[in-house]
């Protein structure tokens, strides 16, 4: 395990630059936190190391900061998420469909569709699908069965993800959001419903964690590649 | 509010025999926290008194002890429910859908279907129609939407009632169950699922409440009948 | 089920045009988690294929946003109901009784009387008749039993639904409200004790979820319409 | 405070014979985590001391064991309150209602009522009549006006002694009890619905504990002793 | 029961002017969720009826507009109580102790003085002597004894009306408030600690309900007067 | 969507046989809330239909009541896992991971493990290497890092799956346990740790749900099958 | 980190030989989840090595298979503690108070207090000296300020950690139990308040984990012998 | 118990001056629900006395106001920390760890770092060393196990102090943050997950509570100073 030589130690943070190669993917960074200053270091380390980063969670004040010191990031504003590009960013062949239960969602399923395209797959959008309304799920159903992995983003009931794992034969990975009100408490409602879903083949995150169904929906993809390798 | 005198005190217990004109349905009584001697007692009072009555959550042992003292009863050992009946039973011309989720659901289902057919209405029973194979729904929804009330009972997700709801015009009660595990933490997450609906035109009982559904879709169905009085 | 091409997709959301004609109501908006733009794109279809619409948890902003776009807008400050009318807005022989415990309860009870009358039936209002002074509400109980739904509406302990369940015979939609504070826990309270209500023929709706209960009474007085048309 | 004399030491517990001095009430002992040998010993010592005791939640066992060593016990099973007499019980002039909102609340309002009983106060008993049928409550409110201090005992939603609250004029001790199922959770939503009662003059004991409320009651009912005395 | 003619409906709100004869209490009004005028109008009503009355909760914005319509208000920024005072102010002769575990309880602890004194009895204050400095307590206890009911307000680990019950032999009124952080969840903490006491003679009102205390304590103060009328 | 005549209803359950085909996987049945006669009835129908079967948390007497009606029975009395075989059973070139913390863990592992291999992909098991004995860990971790998924099965505290997401590339799907006592709650606290994990690329399903896991998993697998297939 | 020499795999479990030296106390195992079998397997191979070991939790069936097989054993029914004891058992200087606040707290407080001594130091025990009756508590405090750590074992409210730390100068390490009932939620009532203290200088285990405490009592008196080594 | 002539009252608060000679640490101060002139006021009385304080939880607003009216006042803006020093500071011999999971969690490492210098021991600061990335905690552990005691302030899934606990033999004291978000319920993940840990010689104090685990650290390492003066 002779790999600690390639952690930076800068008082507030450890960066691991290996990390990249130990886990095949990029650089990234959770924005809350974090003062604009010691995230504009972060981001620095990164560069200079040759690195592109994916931050989530930035404030419009953090990412304009950073902007004032560093060239080529791309800040969307409603998921907050900010992307530091470098020359060869990473392409892969998996193919994502992103679905959410509303428009209210949408800044989840973004920063998960941001994430998987940080990490160079194609993401397929289908927003404001939820099953209050089947019809408009079942449009698109063939369309999704196209997906290696689906991403299914549903805040109030949360139901989504399991009818969606029922009509496909890829693993769901469902993520539960605080939209709604009263006994959603937050986003328990959608998560304890995704949880004790009946439909097989899904798993769940965290309330509103669009970035770690990214990582995982990509983890996933990888499978065949580094198979192929073997 | 002179109904004073119709109320009957046995010491442990206080009978509304005015109920029954007062709401329009029958006598009913809850098992649970009564004696077998005790539940004897109330159901000889009811029968004395010329009147049918219907016991949830009835033990096998109350069952036997009451069936030594009294006739004409009826009881279902998977919903527990012991029917007594009289002559004239009330018939009602309304048509309920009862459906379950999975096969774990029936006792539920099937308390609220007896409390529905004890007040005189006729059901129609959709089991094991959960989201998670949504064709086994899809199949019978042109005839429950021949309903006038729909009784939707799950656990795990929780998720029929939401899906029902956008597919129907009648209203939907929808009754959580206790079955599943883990973070079902006895039924929440379905109770919290159903209570978050993004469906319009549903509402929630209790988890298991099977007879309060039942009780809840006659109360609906004699709407028209009080109203053609007028 | 060849509904599909009822559905329009504008990117963010998809309209269900055909919903009116499914469920027998009108179209709705829930107006949190979209932009005062998204807001006004909906509405503009809507107006665009001469439909009526409700919106529901209006914020000041979004609705001025849209009354410069849009004529026929009557916007209720205190529920923060928005109501888009049409020609041949729908009439309904219906009488739904609102009852509030305290006056704090008058919001959520505006949005639910306010649902009513979008979809054409009629109102009684009985606010601030909650149980700790129990006159005020045996006062009006008479009044009440004409009602052919009720809707109690009701923060703090929430024992209003019950009380009135056990005095009249029509349907009763329970609806807890966030009024209240300390072991309230946003509404928990009056949700628990609703849910858990030792009178029959009640159900419950979402915390505050005023609109959810106004729909459900709607779909309770269509059964009989329904009826005379078969 | 030189009190510490009157606390005997017998391993396994510290006796407080001053306590009956202290607070003005007699000795009292709670069964459960004490093995049958221990209670024995724990009621010889105060027999020893020629003082009575009030056992809670003693089980049949224990109770058994004891009586083969001490005589006049009185065990109720129904409350599980097992009372060891002696010669010059306390009397005093204070009269205290305990209500119940439904059959299977007796046991805890038997454990109330007789614990009111060993320390010398008058109760009238009122069981049975929650508010979902208000008029049993309406025909003997009248009556509980008599009583200096009301005990209401009620599961489900809890709301008898919000109701009572309003209608009397003397201080209200609710006591929330476990009957229930589902979402009350134990006796959660009872809890959590008296301590949001909006009625005054009421507080809360903890679930299913009669006991606390008799003691309090009695506490109460002093004050008028102490101030004569003063 | 004819005191209907006693409500008075002014729209938003029933006022109860026979309250104060039934309960033997003042007036009082709850603030939050009332605007500032519904606020005014409900004491103008009290005013020309010849009532003192208790505003709870009362913004400085909601006091500053009613002083400009009313004189002989009071009002305390700490606690947010408003008193609005008339000739024959009631008097008692009882005495209550308002003790707090720290100095952030104070402003409730000022509003269950404060409710107590509206009512007419005397108020002894001790202050910030929670169990974690039991010196500051036990310097004091002898002083409580002499009160005839004690409140104890606490937050934090809420362990003062405990040790306080075990101390004194006059009932307690424990006062979970919500200073605290982390682990307190708003108030649960002390609120389930002060429901667990192993302490007897004490019960439990709301979170930050100091209102609610000191009604309960005149209530029960007043059993003495009510039994010297008999 | 033709596949309507492929659900088989057998009254209290509606067998998908096209579920095979659809999800790529074979048939399962969750033995939990079904007689032992229901269970025999749908294994017997899939046996006429020539699939194989997985059924969990079957209990000894469902087995010994089914295996007097089928041959080819496999019952493992540590997860509960009861497989029915039948001729060419499917295989597959994955390899999966399974980790537990402890051995009170083993009992879930084995369900998640053998629905792999009823799935017919291969498993590696490594018990018993929770993180607070980290060395046991770390000597294993090159052979875990081997596997195309890793499954970590983990109660107390939950830590697993986050070190060992942090230490491969794989996806990693956490299973928290019931295992642990007290401030565990049933699960909760390896739930909410696993939910919460700072690691990324892992997702979570519900408490002691090895099956979902394995089911996940082997989707995950099959990724790039069907990519080969395209 | 050359240690992973000294872990033994026996399968279900990977036994580690080096915790003895890195950790400086003995072998301990959790007894839950195990079968009879394999906890004497365990047992055995710790003998084996020469090692004592403590095992908590242990039932009587597994005490009484592995006395069969293994001699030196002495289990304490009461704390359900098991200890196996081999030659030249540890001994230290150090003074441990374990302290209870009712006699239902002495089982978690004997699994404190053996495993306490299993590692050599001294226990004095002081049961039942709960806040309800300080005197209790002040008749022994003295005393118990002679301890260089305090065990404070309590359920119910769970003050007594609070009031101890105010006390004394040593550490307290506090005990939530399950002993209550009600609001005590299986003791979270005593683990909220514990965790809430304003009392300095205290921490928190598990609900009823005794063996937590002490071996973290002892990990605090080692301070001393490190230092001196040093 | 001759100390309450040590005890000052000024009204809103009790000042203990006796507390650092019973507990042998300074005078501490908890600035929430302060006003600035009371916290100014505290601070004057304890300079009076010529002791130092700690003040925690400090505003900008009450720092600002009290040093217009103390000099040596030391403000920390990241922890909150307000240090009032005087001559002759205390100093220790002990060594103490404080190690935190992310970047985030440093405001409450820096709460307990600077409590534990104010009462005169040494801190080793381990910023960003959680288990997520195991390699820059390993990289450090042999500085670590050179503590006397290791405080592990973590949030998210909070398993730095298991980890931790199974590598060095000294006290681990847990510190929950409430850094997360969703499903971290405001720090109830990382508690659970602490409360939880099977790793041995550990306990927990409530979340963001860095003042209390740095005073328990102190009373730790006094042990040994305590002990040599015996």
């Amino acid at each position: 395990m002779p790999e600690s030589e390639s952690i930076r130690d800068i008082g507030f943070a450890k960066l691991d630059f290996d990390r990249c190669r130990r886990t095949g993917l990029g650089e990234t960074v959770y924005a809350p936190g974090k003062t604009k200053e010691q995230l504009a270091v972060i981001l620095q380390a990164f560069r200079a190391a040759g690195k592109p980063a994916l931050t989530t969670r930035c404030t419009q004040e953090q990412y304009e900061f950073a902007a004032q010191r560093l060239d080529r990031l791309r800040f969307d504003a409603v998921s907050r998420v900010l992307v530091m590009e470098c020359d060869n960013m990473p392409r892969h062949s998996g193919r994502i469909a992103v679905c959410t239960g509303g428009t209210a969602d949408i800044p989840v399923a973004e920063e998960a569709a941001r994430t998987v395209e940080f990490f160079g797959a194609t993401v397929d959008r289908y927003f404001d699908v939820g099953v209050a309304g089947l019809q408009r799920l079942l449009n698109c159903v063939d369309s999704i069965r196209q997906a290696d992995v689906v991403i299914a983003v549903a805040g109030m009931e949360g139901a989504l993800g399991s009818v969606i794992a029922g009509l496909v034969e890829a693993p769901v990975i469902a993520v539960p959001t605080s939209v709604g009100y009263g006994a959603s408490f937050g986003g328990l409602a959608p998560l304890l419903s995704m949880l004790n879903s009946c439909a097989e083949g899904m798993s769940v995150v965290n309330i509103d964690n669009g970035f770690g169904a990214g990582v995982l929906a990509c983890r996933m993809i990888r499978i065949a590649d580094r198979k192929a390798k073997k």
